[in-house]
């Protein structure tokens, strides 16, 4: 193809000719793709959906025959543990693709518009995941550096006053992270992953604080150090909150490995295997995450405090006081429902243990 | 399937059993699908990629033979269009989706990370181009109605004098409004859109003006009618953005309509009806962006005044001055440009007019 020796007009035509024929057929094989790959995913769409219907209408009439005692409870058992193993199949499987995402949230909409996030193949999903992650773990640096590069001049070089400038840089760095957390994590919960709802409200209730902090006047002079007590407090909060990140994405980041191992070698287990191996590490977490979210409501409520104290009378001191406890209280109650999730299926794991394996 | 009626354990247990068949089946039919399509891609991806490195290599070629005169300028021309035939075929058809995408924007992956936003399907690409004209249209009749409203509301409520909470919920409007803006289109260049990329440079000096206003102290008594000129001045100026937005969104409408349907009808006349009836709106549309260009170079050196003679002397009124002229000259330059582009197209197209059709 490529002797561009021979140039003679004919030859040439004769290549254009050849290439406008190659356009041709390839436009038809696209387009031909297209619409196959368009029927065949509805196809298995339907097969995927009506699958779900299925197992859903098997298990509820398990229940019923088994409150009317018309089955062994040990069949009744093995039964609903079969259909557990097809649940996971569908859901954890190459055919999730095709079960009806989540709706796109309002959220990626308002940014986004229509766009479709999804990604159909199972390991794009969890290269999205892996990206998420590494992407915490740079900003819990950020989050734990930032903030104590502040207060250290602060009490070194500002002699005990911040300056506007840079808060505002970290106040404005904090709206654009918040933001990406809150896309990445839309994006992440229509690619099926299991996130919970209240930790992307969380992300947004961070966003509006960072944008109300912004146009919050720290200058303070005279009197800084009671004026700017409420910064202060924040940033000791914001470093905790980086080492927090940075214990949270460790124990994250094993339990992902643990799954895609996992779900390489068999896939049903996926679920039972998830927490192997980092019980450890949530002695060290948990305790942690508590301080965090009792300190985050002690900064509220100091908050509220100056605000009605009447030392600093603006609506945002009491506007992100009230944001800080209603942070405080959100954390500490999803924190303790996974806590008890967690046990619950612990518990559940230990009778089957003890069961022989069928 | 649905006669629940009879529920002996035995129907139960058979219907179990074929669910879970069903469930591993399906998983298989996913598991080949997604694998299926992976190769087909790829294998409609080295064509499209090797048909376009030949369409590239005949162009030069024909140039090259061309300009040693060994061959006749008629067939050369016929030549020339059949290979531009070709790339219609590649780059406007069904085949476009398997060309490789321009590298999605930093922009992109900063706020979303390396998720795909590509849609492969033309209609789906030309839906989100609607959706965007869509949002813009929204958007240009708020960027009329909030800046007017609040100036209005100065000379009738607020005698004279901004209050600071309006102001800055506007300027936090304006900063989602100018993220969401650069983020779709983003996502437009991403699906093949030939948006000129200072459009988007544009919009991110607009994020950033948006994000150092939301910082700047307005509230400026006593003597808040200078303090406040700014601010003024940024309203108007908006609003008369607003109004181009709006006769901006309709002339590019009608040309997105008129490719829809030629599309449809004869793919290859995209580009050449184009602009096919809506000459006469260019006439109103172009010497009003020339006004605001102009309107908009004024603030700047205003701003740059104000701050220089000394009246506001904060850095974000010299930063925002300096970003409005740099906008203005920017936005100037690239108008001049589309429209000299606009009128060497006519006078190619008069030429081929003239020519007998071949």
């Amino acid at each position: 193809m490529e002797n561009s020796g021979e140039q003679s007009p004919q030859k040439v035509e004769e290549e254009v000719g050849r290439v406008v024929e190659q356009a041709k057929e390839l436009q038809d094989s696209a387009s031909t793709y297209i619409s196959r790959t368009f029927s065949d995913e509805n196809s298995l769409r339907q097969r995927a959906l009506s699958l779900e219907s299925s197992i859903r209408r098997l298990r509820s009439l398990l229940d019923s025959i088994l409150s009317s005692k018309l089955i062994d409870p040990k069949l009744a058992e093995k039964l609903h543990d079969d259909l557990q193993r097809a649940r996971c199949f569908l859901h954890d499987g190459d055919a999730a693709a095709f079960l009806p995402s989540k709706p796109q949230a309002a959220f990626l909409r308002m940014f986004l518009g229509p766009i479709n996030v999804r990604a159909s193949r199972k390991d794009v999903q969890l290269k999205v995941k892996e990206e998420y992650n590494s992407y915490r773990d740079r900003t819990a640096l950020l989050f734990l550096i930032f903030p104590a590069t502040l207060l250290i001049l602060r009490s070194w070089i500002w002699n005990g006053c911040f300056p506007t400038f840079p808060v505002q840089l970290y106040q404005a760095w904090l709206l654009f992270l918040y933001t990406g957390l809150a896309l990445r994590e839309n994006i992440l919960r229509v690619n099926g992953s299991d996130i919970r709802p209240w930790w992307i409200y969380h992300h947004y209730c961070a966003m509006i604080m960072a944008l109300v902090s912004l146009t919050w006047e720290i200058k303070g002079q005279p009197n800084c150090a009671q004026k700017q007590k409420g910064v202060q407090l924040f940033l000791q909060w914001a470093m905790m909150q980086g080492v927090a990140m940075l214990l949270q994405n460790r124990y994250q980041r094993q339990r992902l490995y643990t799954r895609i191992a996992l779900g390489k070698a068999k896939r049903m287990d996926v679920v039972w295997g998830e927490t192997a191996g980092v019980d450890g590490q949530l002695w060290l977490l948990y305790p942690l995450l508590f301080i965090l979210q009792g300190f985050e409501a002690y900064v509220g409520f100091l908050l509220l405090k100056t605000a009605f104290v009447g030392v600093v009378s603006e609506w945002q001191v009491i506007f992100c006081g009230v944001l800080f406890v209603v942070m405080a209280v959100g954390n500490f109650t999803n924190t303790v429902d996974t806590l008890m999730a967690k046990s619950r299926f612990k518990a559940k794991m230990k009778r089957s243990k003890s069961k022989p394996e069928l």
